[in-house]
């Protein structure tokens, strides 16, 4: 076999049988590889953010790491957005580059660039594999880096040369996966001690400590002591939905974290970090836990957040503690303009049971969360990076990962026209993902963020803030992409346009024209 | 003023007064100086890689950089594939990045990213402001770089608190542009007594030595002496029809440029270098100038190619020797079945004089420069650096830089779909930029590689190269965008639609439906 078929072969054995794919002529024999490995799921992207970003939301989803396969440095420029988000939720990826033959790197030909110094600013773990022989070994050592714990981009690039020539032929011998470290009991008990004698204490979630077994936990934990529950302001994944603890997530603009922190003296944290600010403001603090509030922290993201917090449990006698949690509820269905208010209630009052939701709404999504707390059962992923364009990708990659679940992708009008060709691969893997598109033709977020930062905005600088002029027709953009696609104006219309949506199998996008 | 009007300002004193921009927070207070410093152009991009591309093409065209404005790690990521076609372009780009504030970053809020590694892969300078007082100085050196030459990118990295803090209130004094130097005379002689005495010579031009003014010197060397005239596979930017030499372009394919400088003894370079193989292929030589063939470099890309080839002229005493250039000649207009030679024929027929011409048409477009040779005057320019996506926006940019000539975009279907965006900026400044979509549904480049680099592609490996189900329709997708559109399934419908399009102003998009 050549270092291509070792590489897809030892994927494969390892779990990692879906790759999407955006090739070039150094990844040829990959992409012959995959009638000779007809295990090995390859999926179209036709562009490489839609690839990476479809392996981020495959990976947070499935809890294995999906491939990628792109071409070479500028291809892998092209990815690097959505693996800088993959980066910051800890989603496992292997991130496949190929590079040309390491022959001909020494001819500085057009395509040749610097793969390592692109790929290392956003991956746990870089090799090139240098031989044949290496690959499978490095790609063994690939998805190990990649399943962590904590879960990283781990790339490895193919050159051509590699990839075509021939090597040994070794049964593949998977590895067992590395589990998370417990946490140190002396965490434990001195989070156990906080909770028990301290007031002004909360614990705040992030990573796996948003999962339904860490939730119900941490759950116990609050009925216990009176603890407050916070969430990471983007969290990878979370477990929402009737019969879980509501947790509270700290809000995007500083000064609403800020009061959220405010009168704390003691913050557990768990899987995450402490509070900072997303952007600097003249005047303003970026570290946001307030002056003498001591942060402890219970566990790290190496560790295994779940067993500490029903540690936790059982340090506090809690097991038997009911926790506080949502009861089944949903918004009547709206009726009269469509608002951003409207718009949440229809998702509110429609979302599916076990349903993925992808959220990239930026400004105009906030009501959203506080509607769907009664909903059934679902999960929640957010832009975890800050780089938008991720939305549509994730819901790509969720939707390939989760069979017979529905993702619902609300997406910003802004953000979506990054990456808007995912929409086709959800048209081509005939994937049940609803997207929504929040259309108020403006950078909304920037507007605010222009006053924010003391920026006094005129004409100019609000015209380039402007999506208009002329207005995009997504109704149009998805049609051309194979979507099929409906435009809604009044609260009615939406309504009745989410639930057909909800109904019918594949993707569907609904352009909500906000009054 | 502040840092950030400091920047704007020493720019625009430069010479350098549009800016291709997608800002986010951190750009805020260069946004709000567009309106005190009205000089500034500034052009919103959906995507980062519309707005590097675009400055891709406003400085080939204008011949003076651009500025982009980009958000951080991120937006230089999605920057970063464009900005490799710019650097093998040699354009000069003022590459703008908005970084977080200093006193930020230790922070590691979810946008911090390492931008110096990624910037330095495709800059050829690189600074990060440190101080608001440093901007103005910053930016004269930035623009330096830029224009070389030989030109480059040149990324000046502006933290957000040295964009919004008070700087010195010193007038702007523009510097003196660099010329390039002239080459050694030596380096003339050695061409010279190599053009008169030596059999088998040919040169081989590049980058500046494709001017007008280059190729009608080039012209006379070669009616003087014989000597076959080269131009390098992906130029810049190459003046070309009726009264300008017809230089041979080197093929993509390196058995092509085999063959095309089979039997030479001597190569010599101008502004450029010598061939190497696009891709490596098993068992084929990288480098392919042939054995025994002597390589002189007449102008390296620092120094002044057109003055050499002059100087080449006197010395060879050719001064009044008539070059031999392509006469006046169009094809008839084409009838019966759109192909990709009925196609090039519509495009011959009816290229506008001083057209620019945007090459991104891959497989689809090898019979249009043949036609096009005796077409009245025209720039072409090509994908320089083997980064696709790079056509739409680069005729984005080239139509912002020449108000008044009409830029014809070649676009391959496949390629089209990595920065489809860029429509929308085309529609919104109005701009005379026709796009051809060669539909053929296919990464068909691919589907031919697969088989040159030897492998054997199976029926999931062409899945994986064709671009059906379902098919992409850019008659909605650019109606979506904004831009008027058209589909032709017929040479003659395709001529129609092309004339009428060369004669309204704004943009329009035909998808030429190939049989």
């Amino acid at each position: 076999m050549n270092g291509a078929r070792s590489l897809v072969e030892t994927l494969v054995a390892s779990g990692v049988d879906v790759c999407f794919a955006n090739p070039g002529t150094s990844e040829m024999h990959f992409v012959a590889t995959l009638d000779e490995v007809r295990s090995m799921r390859a999926i179209l992207a036709l562009f490489e953010g839609v690839a990476t970003g479809a392996a981020d939301g495959y990976g947070r989803v499935a809890g294995v790491p999906a491939a990628t396969l792109l071409h070479l440095g500028p291809g892998l420029g092209n990815g690097i957005a959505n693996l800088h988000n993959a980066k910051r939720a800890k989603t496992p990826v292997v991130n496949v580059v190929g590079d040309h033959a390491t022959f001909h790197k020494r001819y500085d030909a057009p395509l040749e660039s610097d793969i390592e110094s692109l790929a290392r600013s956003v991956s746990g773990w870089y090799r090139s594999s240098a031989r044949p022989d290496d690959v499978a070994g490095d790609a063994l050592d690939a998805v190990d880096a990649a399943f962590g714990p904590p879960g990283c981009v781990a790339t490895l690039v193919l050159p051509a040369d590699v990839s075509w020539s021939q090597c040994r032929d070794l049964p593949v011998r998977p590895r067992a996966r590395r589990t998370a470290a417990s946490v140190p009991q002396d965490a434990v008990d001195t989070a156990a001690s906080t909770l028990r004698s301290k007031s002004g204490t909360a614990i705040l979630l992030g990573g796996t400590a948003l999962t339904e077994r860490s939730l119900l936990a941490a759950g116990k934990i609050s009925a216990a002591t009176g603890a407050k529950l916070l969430c990471e302001t983007f969290p990878s994944k979370i477990a929402r939905g009737a019969g879980l603890p509501d947790v509270e997530r700290l809000g995007y603009l500083a000064e609403f974290t800020q009061a959220q922190l405010e009168g704390l003296n003691h913050l557990i944290i768990v899987d995450t970090n402490a509070p900072v600010s997303f952007f600097a403001y003249p005047g303003h603090e970026s570290y946001l836990v307030p002056p003498g509030c001591e942060v402890h922290t219970l566990a790290r993201s190496s560790e295994n957040a779940p067993l500490a917090l029903e540690s936790l449990v059982e340090s506090l006698a809690a097991t038997t503690v009911s926790p506080v949690v949502s009861s089944p509820k949903r918004p009547d269905p709206p009726t009269g303009a469509l608002t951003i208010e409207s718009l949440a209630a229809a998702v509110g009052a429609l979302l599916p049971e076990d349903a993925i939701v992808v959220d990239e709404a930026n400004t105009a999504g906030i009501f959203i969360p506080g509607v769907t707390s009664g909903s059934p059962r679902h999960d929640w992923l957010t832009l975890t990076g800050g780089a938008i364009g991720q939305g549509i990708p994730v819901a790509t990659g969720a939707g390939v990962a989760a069979r017979g679940r529905r993702v619902v992708s609300l997406e910003a009008d802004g953000s979506a026209m990054y990456t808007i060709q995912g929409l086709w691969t959800q048209a081509r893997e005939g994937s049940d993902v609803t997207t929504i598109v929040f259309a108020n033709h403006s950078y909304a977020i920037l507007h605010m963020e222009l006053s924010r930062v003391g920026a006094a905005g005129g004409e100019k600088a609000k015209e380039i803030l402007d999506l208009t002029g002329p207005e995009l027709d997504f109704v149009s953009i998805a049609t051309g992409l194979g979507v099929p696609a409906t435009k809604a104006t009044t609260a009615d219309d939406f309504y009745v346009q989410l639930a057909r949506s909800f109904h019918e199998p594949g993707p569907s996008l609904i352009e909500a024209v906000l009054a």
